[in-house]
This record gives structure tokens, sequence and C-alpha cells, in this order.
């Protein structure tokens, strides 16, 4: 079978970074073996570092990154519950589906599209919800929320408030400091700027929030009480519960040392770069870009497909000719934006010069 | 980092077929590439030849085989439905505690362990239960359940039951036959017979199945509704559900195309030489089988931990001098049976006579 290769810059799965393709590779070890769980131990360290958090309770999920915002809205809303949405995109969006499954009293509080979250009217919207949520990176507008400042808004009025960020674009990308900003849970996904296949959903709770949590969630693989009695083995042993994916998590094992490695301020760095250059040749080639400005992701940019051009088409063709994916807009701006990404690995100069150079070439 | 390299024998996950260890590692594409979509529909197909079915709704599920479990009852118990479910180990154990919670008046059918499930109690247990549920080969205790037999009586006795079965360590390592034994909901896992690593959940559903399901279960990840406008196409274009865990699903489609290469009939009878091999092999060490004869898996086996031996220190010694890696037994049994498994590619008779060796020095 011929392999086609392509250069994913889309909003995720990104190509990884090749430690993490070849740890998918290596010999795989059985979910209990000592060998496998010092490296898992090793995985929630390095994630905890990721997140910048010293929670106890951080772990990779069993799933994609959807199964993070699951397991948070699962595990921590009791039925009844308010819980404020911010909505500025299919993200947030998506929260307001999974919190009203499982029983939430969600209010919703819509900005436009390209629009960053305003604490100011997130707050206004309840006096004395249980859990305030947000989208950190919205993937499907390239947005940058700041979610220190609504979560420090929100514990200002409520000490007991949770606040629950998806940081599914934002982890290892851009600054992540869940301890600092008071986020007490947080989930991201393993195909963007961690540099790893899809498959896991890193995953963090604080000790406030853990206090809280449901006993017994209506899901039985994502009830992280039990999880907890396998990944975390300080309370006496650990206890079977589902077998781990073990060749992913050392893949993750291995994309985390990568990143550790270079060092997140880097890291952060390398992705600001490359954004920035990306941003500046997009107006070179007289692109209009969607998100609002100062909000804008380094990591997944979004820009107006000009007028009369085909957004499928283009796309089409940079598959075709270039072997280069980037993504559609997704909702009503689905043709009328591209996404394009430049994350994890992905976050290097010739790649931001490759998609500039072919999309002169295709827009030409 | 020097690599491990374990000769995995215990009851999963197993080493992978090399096609699906060599597919990880392959380019990775995105979800929504055509290349990748054409993959994914090959996939649904392999698994249908697998399943023996031709239900539409054949596909991998995101998650390890758990999430199959999980999905089968989230998406199929409405709440106060009766489900009788066959306990003949851990996992028909764990069902009991799934279907609760997803609102079943669960009937429990208790077996002792090592038995295989009696379909005339089962029936006796509930005149008209909406769903009836066992696994078939219980991975826990090494014991092969009549599935055909249960699935039989129960629809002679009313056509409309719905009959769901556990099939994570027996599709592909004896026969599975979910039309020709009219089973509705079945699910997987990757990391047994079928040769590849965890990670992912092969599902099945009938079309009577599927018209009764439940159209907003409370789990948002596993909504097969959801999930199916992804997976089949056919509907008219594929919708965007979660970011599919790309590189499992083209190993799953390796280690599938290995096992149609072999041909089914072939697979299942490498199983079954090697499986009677190992059994002939343990009773020359004196050593007791656990399961019920004629009941005994071929792909994994149970065994009584001799008298007077220490049954973690004769699995330490196994995996510290010979790196292989054998399982505990479970539950009451956990330090008195000892779980074997020859399944997907170590089902092998190299792999059978290393194990007797190993042991007939350790126990020596």
């Amino acid at each position: 079978m011929t392999l086609v290769d392509r250069v994913l810059l889309g909003p995720g799965p990104s190509n990884p970074y090749p430690e993490a393709t070849a740890a998918l590779a290596a010999p795989l070890l059985g979910h209990l073996d000592p060998v496998f769980l010092t490296l898992l131990d090793e995985t929630c360290a390095r994630l905890r570092t990721a997140w910048g958090t010293e929670n106890a309770r951080t772990l990779p999920l069993s799933g994609t990154g959807s199964i993070g915002m699951e397991a948070a809205f699962a595990n921590f809303v009791h039925p009844g519950d308010v819980v404020v949405v911010a909505v500025n995109g299919l993200f947030g969006n998506r929260m307001v589906d999974v919190a009203g499954r499982y029983g939430a009293e969600v209010v919703r509080v819509d900005h436009p599209w390209g629009e960053p979250v305003d604490p100011a009217r997130v707050l206004a919207a309840h006096p004395a919800p249980r859990i305030v949520a947000a989208v950190h990176a919205e993937t499907s507008t390239g947005v940058r929320s700041d979610i220190d400042l609504l979560a420090a808004a929100a514990r200002e009025r409520d000490q007991d408030v949770l606040v629950l960020a998806d940081c599914v674009t934002s982890i290892a990308g851009i600054e992540v400091a869940v301890d600092a900003w008071g986020v007490d849970i947080a989930y991201a996904g393993t195909q963007k700027c961690l540099g790893v296949a899809p498959g896991l959903a890193p995953f963090t709770v604080s000790e406030r929030a853990w206090s809280r949590r449901v006993q017994r969630p209506p899901t039985w693989y994502l009830d992280l009480g039990l999880i907890g009695a396998y990944v975390d083995g300080s309370a006496g042993g650990r206890t079977y519960h589902h077998t781990a994916p073990v060749a992913m998590i050392a893949s993750l094992h291995a994309g985390l040392g990568r990143i550790m490695a270079e060092g997140l301020p880097a890291v952060y760095e390398r992705h600001a770069a490359v954004g920035r250059r990306l941003h500046e040749g997009l107006g070179e080639l007289g692109l209009e870009l969607f998100a609002r400005e100062g909000h804008r992701l380094p990591e997944l940019t979004t820009v107006r497909v000009p007028d009369g051009v085909d957004s499928a088409k283009v796309r089409a063709t940079l598959l075709a000719d270039y072997n280069i994916e980037i993504g559609a807009g997704v909702g009503e701006f689905a043709s009328t934006v591209w996404r394009i990404g430049l994350m994890g690995h992905n976050a290097r100069l010739e790649r931001a010069e490759l998609v500039l150079a072919a999309l002169r070439r295709v827009l030409g």
C-alpha cells in the first residue's frame, strides 16, 4: 500500500513530534507492567508541568479531546446545578449540550464568533452559578479568551465557584497556568500543540472541585473516582479499571519529553513567532484575518476566504497538489473562513512559508 | 531510553501483529481526509467480516474495550427497562454496574466463576426482559459461553428481545457470528485477538436494536446517533463529531488486513491449535486448568496456582528473568489462578512452548 504523506495544517490533528511517532511503534507494554506504570507516572508529572498545576489528579483520559469535556461535566455537575457557559464558538456550544445531558441548569452567554469571552457579561448572567465554563482557545474561530480574568472575577465574587476551562487547542501552544489562574477543572487533547496523535484527553482537577465531585456519575468509563484508583497508586496499589491505551500513553510521554527538553517558554515563543509570520504573510497576500486582533491564537489562524473564491476548491487543490491540509470554517462560516494550524511540531517557519507559498500559487 | 521488550501473555494487551505496529507509525492523516475516510470505510467493512454481520452500523468506538460496554447500555437502555445480565465473571459483574447507571432494572443471574452461562437459568430469571446480556468469552475466568444458544432461546420466547454480547476476548480468536446467532448489540476490544494496541472498541448494532435506541443518551461522546453521522457518510456527507483516533484506526485497519489475508477460519484454527498445545503442556507440568472443560477458551487459559506456590512471585520472576507477562486471577481467585493469553499475533506455537518452558524452570 502506498502511504500518503500529508502536511496537517488544519485545526488538528497536526503532524506529531517525531519522538511521539517513534514511541507509538515501540514494543508494547502491559497496562500493569511496572515499567509502564513508571512511564504513566512520568506522563502525569509532565502533564502537571504543561498545565501549570500541582493538582494530584492530573491524568490522560482514554479517549479523544471531547471525552475530556464529557468527563468534566459528568463528574462535576449534580442534577440541577447552575452552569454558566460562555459560548463564542462551536466548543462552547457543545458544552451547553453536554452539561445539559448531565442535568445542569445551563445559562448560556452568547458572544459573536471571532470575539473573545467577556468576563463581565458572563458573570452578570447569573448571581451564583456552581460552575462557570469557557473555552480558552476556540478551535472553531481561532480566538483566545482571557481565562485568567474570567477565573479571577468569578472567584472574587464567590470563593466556592468552580471554573472549568477547555484547553484543547491551547495546552503547550500558548501559556496555560491552571493553578495561577484558579482554574478547577480543565481538559485538553493530544493532537494539537502537544504534537501527539489523537486518542487521549489530558485532564486536571483541583482539590476544591474533587471534594465536590459526583460520587457515582452516570458514566462508568469516565468515573474519575474509579479511574483514579488505577492512575494514582499512592492510596496503596493500583486497581484495574479499564485497559489503558498503552501505546498512546507512551506516545504522549515522548511528546511531552520533547516539549520539556525544549522548555515551555521556548515552545510558547516558537508558536508565537511562527504565528506572527503566518499572520504577516497572509496580510501580504491581501487576506483578512477573522479573529479579533489581540486575541488571535498563534497556533490556529482563521482567515476570511476572499470574495469570489471557492473555499472548498482551494482546500481540495492544496490537498491534491501539495499534500497540505487546511481546515474549513465552522457553522455559518463554513465556506467563508479557513483555519490554518501551526501546532506542535508544525510550529516551524518552514511550515508557515510552505502554506503561504502554496496559497500564493493557488490563489494567484 | 532503553526500550523494554515484553512477551505479553496475560489477558491483554497482547503483542500486536507487526502490520498493526507499523501502521501506528505511518504518516498521520487528518480525520476528514478522503484517504482516511476510505480507510475508515474499509475498517468498518473488515469489522463486519470479523463480527460475521451485515449490520450497517458497525464501527470502531474511540476508547478502549470498556467504552463498548458503556455505549451498549447508554444507547439502548431506556430508564426502567428490565435487563437480565448473566454474570459468570468480572465483566458480567461490570455490566450490572453500567446498566444500573443508565437506569435499567437489572436482574442478575449469578453463575460460579469458571462455569459457562446457563441459558435456561438466564431465561427463567424474568419473563419479559427488554435486553438479555452476557459475556461470550469471560476474560476473568477463561470461559466461553454459548451465546448462540442463549440468543436462540431468548428469541424463541420473545421475538423483540435484544441480545447483547461482550465479545472483547472472542473476536478474531474464536468464531463470532453476530447475524447467524441473532445478536443485536456487540462490542469488542482491539488489544486481544485482533492483535492491535488497546484504544478502540469495535461495535455493531442490528437494525432491530437501532430502531429502539435512546434518542438522546446521557453521554454525548458515545451518542451513536451523532457518531453515526460521521462514520456513516451514506446519508449525504460526513458530519464532524469528535476527532477520530486516526493512528489507532489505521492500525486496526492493518491488523484486520492481516487477519483477512490469513482468513478467519485459519485464524480460528491457529488459536485452537495453540491453545490445545498450551492446555496439554500445562497438564504435563502437573497443573490443573480452572475453566470448565468443553468451555475453555483456546486464546485465554486459566490455570490453578499449585498449593504452596507464591503466585505473585512466579509472575514477577517470569517478568524479570524472561520478560514474559502472564496475568493474575481476578477477585477471589486473584492469587490462586493464573491467566495465560495466546491471542492474535501471540497465537503461535513458539509462544506456547516459551511460556511452558519458562514455567517449567520457574516452578521446577
